[in-house]
């Protein structure tokens, strides 16, 4: 299934693409793509569904984030061999993992706010899932029972803020929307294997990322598995799981960063794509 | 006020702790200490309460965390200059901000849970607040108008996962448990200063800190506007704002970690204490 968030920010309603890629009401199923929704009976129930029973969304709405805001909304770093050495890092030993704040998580379309004082801030085109069942130390082996489907996200990162203001690496990652995510949740059932997608990203046209999920350090088992292990991934929780090569801060002889007025796009295969706008925060 | 929660973990109701000490329940007034309660006007609304006619809470129901599960738990390292000299790195040129993880919120006199592998759990007594009114981009001379209320928070930090296992401070910060919030939310009108609070850590009934809120390196004005210029901060988000001298890792010859079995108990001036016991987790 893809399951969608149509609505205004903040009053988005559960919805399904269908197969013939018109958009279904799912509001009067399920109150929202809660725990009990991803969960992995929740999915099996809402899949017993007839589709064409369901009534279409009427109108163009809004695209909302694919899953409501997470407890935890969780990032990985440095997670490509090419990413790794344009940003001039060493290939960690074991994942790289980070939060990023509430307010960074957004809509696929919604524009990308340029932070006050922002004059570094970079895209990462990532491929992301969403937790379905409560992960607390968990085998490599049995990760996969935990992931309730896959989706886009715009991994966004200011880089000074990142690099250049000491700490953690929230500073950067963290501002508000820089964590778009859409534009639909593709349950795990539809993605044969989540380490062979092509992830790309284009800003104003012109591409600039080009990889594939196979070149990943450490594969979605292991970082699901290794997270859960330091803190309990919660149902809905999302993992965006790191960009490849291609980033702005790696552009010789000189990053070209966002710019408000830019255009960027970017999809994974068979998980959609997304569109930005960037403006002035 | 003295705002707590009340009854099993996930299940706790809203209550105020009297002038005598007794504990009333609020659960008919307010729903939970939600952005609604905490804003201005929802703190307005209870204290206009003649908290004589509240009915008295029966029993000795558990104190869980005093505001419920936020969207942003930020912590904030190495803002008291006798911990920064203990833990032997720079004293900062700006807040050291982190995310502590969705699970390590828990109640004030809660088992402290050593995660599987941890043999460098450490303990952190610290002044927290919690957000009243959405924050972005505020001055320091606005900040204060953002607070709904003050109270104590144990920033627990494994730190061989913290310090050795790359990445950001997450894995060391955010384990469950490691973010015990209480036991009341002081509400602000009763806190003169913030930054003359004494703050201390027993365990096993030895003191380890002792510290004043005075020695911060960056007061709590300044944390709060220097954060809202990176993300926004909701309502019910909490602030934990560093923790003086005498932590284990700082400890001569030799860090003595926390172990199962010790009891660890902490306060700060006028917001009342914390007794958790350690146990394997």
């Amino acid at each position: 299934m893809k399951l969608l968030r149509v609505g205004a920010s903040g009053a988005e309603k559960p919805a399904l693409l269908d197969p013939e890629m018109a958009l279904r009401d799912l509001s009067q199923i399920v109150r929202d793509f809660d725990e009990e929704t991803l969960s992995p009976a929740g999915l099996q129930k809402l899949a017993a569904i007839d589709w064409k029973n369901l009534p279409k969304v009427q109108g163009t709405p809004r695209i909302g984030p694919c899953v409501p805001r997470p407890l935890n909304f969780v990032g990985i770093g440095a997670n490509y061999k090419d990413h790794v050495a344009e940003a001039g890092i060493p290939i960690p030993d074991e994942p790289l993992v980070f939060l990023k704040a509430a307010g960074s998580h957004c809509g696929p379309n919604d524009d990308i706010r340029l932070p006050r004082g922002s004059t570094k801030t970079d895209w990462e085109a990532e491929l992301a899932l969403v937790i379905g069942s409560k992960a607390q130390c968990v085998s490599e082996e049995a990760a996969l029972d935990h992931v309730a489907g896959y989706f886009v996200c715009n991994d966004l990162s200011e880089r000074a803020f990142q690099n250049e203001r000491g700490g953690s690496m929230i500073k950067g990652k963290g501002c508000d929307t820089f964590g778009p995510v859409g534009p639909w949740l593709v349950t795990k059932d539809e993605v044969a294997d989540p380490q062979s997608l092509g992830v790309w990203l284009e800003v104003d046209g012109v591409r600039r990322q080009s990889g594939n999920t196979e070149q990943m350090i450490f594969g979605v088992r292991k970082l699901i598995s290794h997270v859960s292990h330091f803190f309990t991934l919660f149902p809905g929780d999302i993992i965006s799981t790191g960009t490849p090569g291609g980033v702005a801060m790696g552009m010789k002889p000189k990053p070209m960063y966002l710019e408000a007025g830019q255009t960027v796009r970017l999809g994974v295969e068979g998980l959609g794509e997304q569109t930005h706008r960037v403006v002035q925060g």
